[in-house]
């Protein structure tokens, strides 16, 4: 009936739906209210005003054909050059239109990449913790995803383990930063350590190795952070952008791909992606979005929203004794459990109407994904029962007891 | 560097790409309003207006964060609610909710299909001349197209020949009608005798077989011509739509997948194709234009325009000596070369500024495509250079030689 790949891709993900119906168990015995989901990663704030002006404004200055017409399968050239020229600008980059590809999203760009890259067999590291969603677009091209474990308490990635996982097969390296869960950024010390060390290793093996940056969160920053751009430290880069966190515009499907003007044969790649775009069935990224991205690729949401969140979060776990790094950016808190078992912790959180999602999940046992994306009012009323939880591993004791 | 199959993708496009840079190369000569551009599938007929209506009370009613956010991979609940209605009130169906998923068009729509059918080696047929795509859509999972020649004059599919082509690897069947590129309905008959034959072969072989119709032209008839809805036929069937053609929307990706109801362990394959689209990395159907659907899927565009084309191409070319039928559907003319080399007709109807497509790009040679969804004048303003052409050839003679 089905193939047998989407046998155990529909069993693996029955998981996460008896997750979701866990939920929805709670939230009719408890009432919405108090249900307190940490689970998903589905932006609250809403998207700048200029989203719908800007909809409006293409909407009267367009001709309907146009908005919603077919263009090249890479994307509206005004668009990508007004990305183009956006990069220079914050980077200091040479990126012209041509190397920017419009994707459905940075899920659209990453499997336009594989498809445009892999040979069955090719491997391609990541570095936990990560986005397990990497395992399926690597497979889906009959390609391996090599894992380096995670580096805590930091979670920079290691850098000798990841020197050391490269072999003639390597194709590539995925690495996403600001970072889905721990909210790490990587550092320039680390970007650099990863551009020598394939520097190195295209040498040694005379292949081209890919580093491919998946920054949807790079606008989600706090406290002034800055993300290195990966651009400005190796030429094989291609960078994956999405505006589902920055412009809260997930259910769009907006996004693209920047490709470094300097790569080897950067034409055959820049044809490649855009017959992949096609032949994978996407076709082109949806067309008014692109018109509206040209015109708010400049704007972002209100961040101070999120950071609130993380404020009193961080400020409440860990003063409750609970371990974890403050996140610089995106919007997730990744805890360190106080027992081993992370989905054991995950079961016990439930019982305070607490949904988190384990770090195994994330290639990173012994510790929970907490997503603040959710409103302000949520998250202090959830204070209390993160107390409670705290409480019953013995990590505060109630006085008179 | 890119995939050893995207090198071959690249190639063979490049084909496309050097007949588009002739065209623009026709344009700089002969300027843009004396090239006669028959060669694209994208719809000059506006949208109807109660597309940008809809958008305009979506915006008006709905809050941001619903209308951009997240849905379930399938697609907005109500939308596919508000489909299958009216999928059961045109065609007498038992559709549910359940039953429709949200596609990122019909390419999406195939792809997520092909994920959640094919196993390696897998066999898919389908019937030419076919949209060439098709090839790609089975080769993305590694399965193989099988196709049925061509059965001129009426292009009806050739059912022995289905029948026999069905071996214990064949997993399902793609049919296309209104079919580009002949703008030929397959029949009561055709449909029948298709289920016939699979019903036969799924008893013989012990095995489900899958009838997958791809119909993005299902709206666009003339002359009160009736599309025979497939799920009334055979139970293992798909539908795929997109609102491409009928809404003048191709630029916006939005297209669904209806599963018949009574298809054998139907809930199965519906968990299938929520994954599918989620790792093949188109995640969900763009959101707005999912609430614009679940508006004005009762709207199709003015097909008036293009029966006026049709009639205009149609009465000329038949009356200057071309053989063709008389579409039924879609916006497509598929004329026999008058000599066996579609590709040097094609590079002769340059000469006089037509751009057409030679039919082996549909697996039909011996034929060209001519596209009449341009302007009306346009296309009036083309008939003098098909005259020549047929004078080239001999078909008519001028008068005083």
């Amino acid at each position: 009936m089905i193939s047998e790949q989407m046998k155990q891709l529909v069993s693996g993900s029955s998981l996460i739906r008896a997750m979701f119906e866990e939920g929805k168990r709670l939230e009719a015995h408890y009432g919405k209210e108090r249900v307190y989901d940490f689970s998903l990663g589905n932006p609250n704030v809403a998207p700048p005003k200029e989203v719908e002006e800007a909809i409006q404004s293409i909407l009267q200055e367009d001709r309907a054909n146009q908005i919603h017409g077919y263009m090249n399968n890479s994307g509206f050239e005004a668009v990508r050059h007004e990305i183009a020229m956006y990069t220079n600008e914050q980077f200091l980059t040479q990126v012209k239109k041509d190397h920017v590809i419009m994707t459905v999203g940075a899920a659209g760009g990453l499997n336009v990449l594989m498809k445009t890259l892999l040979n069955p067999g090719d491997e391609v590291i990541t570095f936990a913790p990560y986005f397990t969603e990497y395992t399926h677009y690597v497979h889906n091209y009959q390609g391996e995803l090599i894992v380096i474990p995670p580096n805590p308490p930091m979670f920079q990635p290691h850098l000798q383990q990841f020197s050391d996982a490269i072999t003639p097969r390597t194709k590539a390296v995925i690495m996403n930063s600001p970072n889905n869960p721990t909210g790490v950024i990587y550092s320039e010390e680390t970007l650099k350590g990863i551009a020598d060390i394939l520097e190195k290793k295209q040498q040694e093996y005379g292949r081209t190795l890919y580093l491919i940056s998946d920054e949807p969160y790079r606008e989600l920053v706090y406290d002034g952070a800055k993300v290195p751009y990966v651009l400005n430290y190796y030429k094989n880069t291609f960078v994956g952008y999405s505006y589902s966190k920055s412009l809260s515009l997930p259910g769009e499907r907006i996004g693209y791909l920047v490709v470094h003007p300097e790569m080897e044969e950067v034409n055959l790649i820049l044809s490649g992606l855009n017959v992949a775009t096609r032949v994978l069935g996407f076709v082109n990224a949806p067309s008014l979005f692109q018109k509206v991205i040209g015109k708010t690729l400049r704007c972002k949401v209100d961040i101070s929203e999120y950071k609130k969140n993380r404020d009193v979060l961080y400020q409440h776990l860990t003063s409750i004794g609970f371990t974890c790094l403050e996140p610089q950016g995106a919007f997730y808190l990744f805890v360190k459990t106080p027992i081993e078992d992370d989905v054991e912790f995950c079961a016990k959180g439930k019982e305070y109407q607490l949904l988190m999602v384990p770090g195994r999940a994330f290639g990173c046992p012994g510790y929970v994904r907490i997503a603040y994306c959710i409103d302000h009012e949520r998250v202090v009323n959830a204070l209390p029962s993160f107390t409670k939880l705290a409480k019953d591993y013995g990590m505060i004791v109630e006085e008179g007891e």
